[in-house]
């Protein structure tokens, strides 16, 4: 695979567990016969290769490391900055890897929605809640916070919560992601109040199962009504 | 100024005039001493330089073309096909007016939104209805549509119109705009009646001026007042 050294794509995999938002880094890659590299984590991407379409790159990056197919990914910006390759161990480490000079990465970035019970993560890859990210390597943490800012305008109004939760979930879960992805604290009974108004909500004849608690009721999210609802023009 | 022969940014600027929507067409740049190039028509935009970040290119493009600063720019996707760089008729061109050996070029586009009233053009440039476009170079074509599909999904939820329209407005000319950009038609007492609602619109105590038919009311956009509405959260 030819690689083209001066464009990338970068994935920002948002999860949710715990009740916490989290993004999946990866370990940089440790270098063939030396010790260096490592240790400093990492958004998953890399160059494009000089075959492939952008969003072909980013749908192989995700697939490799998640091994789920069709799941929600949004192409939401670009990071162009000539001065972002640093510090310049990073951009020295980047070099050695691909075996490529590299001067400039103009890189676009997408970001992904998951439920972390369907994927397949491989051990080199690790949950961080999104709130307390350690130094990432070259501009990474600025891109997940530009991810987690896009995310959370679109989130007001898109169901993308829904691709965050598992099939079934309760109302302390679905609350739980609001607060996380908001940032802010809310009512439980006027949250309740307000989601119970929803049509396309629809709670099921089950419980939630193997907790320690009173178990809560269980619902899921109908697409297809939340669909026919009419965007309001103005 | 080194060029980057890689990625290159295009605007798509948009303007409104005779209850039409346009977009602003600029002649491809006749090579300096011979006779090929001219005529078919493109977006303006550039290679970016080695050492400009992508919107710092965007905002140089835009200004220098339309003499206007502080104007509503958006960066709403990457073009990225490794074969969008077609006919070879194009491609041969850019190389020549370039200079420079050019294999694959990603795009970042823009999506501009300017009064057309304020902007200076030079007469190089053409405002073409969206609606009716040439065959342009590329892919331009498929960029512009791309961005009216954009335009169309945030004007739901954004006061987008505002950016098009003269400070002072009649209600015929917000409706046009809305026809206009999400193609269909209003009935227009539906229309002034939820328009009537909106605190955010003021109504001045002037009339246009200079009309062959009965002069209608003029209204303004009052942004602070838009901006203290909440947004509902679910």
């Amino acid at each position: 695979m030819n690689l083209n050294p001066h464009i990338s794509v970068d994935c920002v995999i948002f999860g949710f567990s715990e009740g916490t938002l989290k993004v999946l880094l990866i370990e940089r890659e440790k270098e063939k016969g030396l010790q260096v590299g490592g240790h400093k984590l990492k958004l998953p991407g890399s160059l494009i290769s000089e075959q492939e379409d952008l969003d072909t790159s980013a749908i192989r990056t995700l697939t490799e490391l998640t091994g789920l197919k069709n799941i929600f990914l949004k192409q939401y910006s670009v990071f162009g900055d000539p001065g972002r390759l640093k510090p310049m161990e990073d951009l020295e480490w980047l070099c050695r890897t691909s075996g490529m000079k590299v001067d400039r990465v103009v890189t676009v970035a997408y970001y992904s929605l998951i439920k972390i019970s369907d994927s397949v993560i491989t051990d080199k890859t690790i949950w961080h809640p999104v709130d307390k990210l350690p130094e990432l390597i070259f501009d990474h943490n600025h891109i997940v916070m530009e991810a987690l800012l896009n995310l959370r305008n679109e989130f007001h109004t898109k169901p993308l919560c829904f691709e965050l939760l598992p099939k079934k979930f309760t109302l302390r879960q679905l609350q739980d992601i609001f607060e996380s992805i908001l940032n802010i604290k809310l009512d439980s009974r006027n949250f309740r109040k307000k989601i119970r108004k929803l049509d396309y909500l629809t709670e099921l004849p089950e419980k939630e199962k193997n907790v320690n608690h009173k178990p809560a009721k269980l619902y899921k999210f109908d697409r297809r009504r939340y669909e026919k609802k009419e965007t309001p023009l103005i």
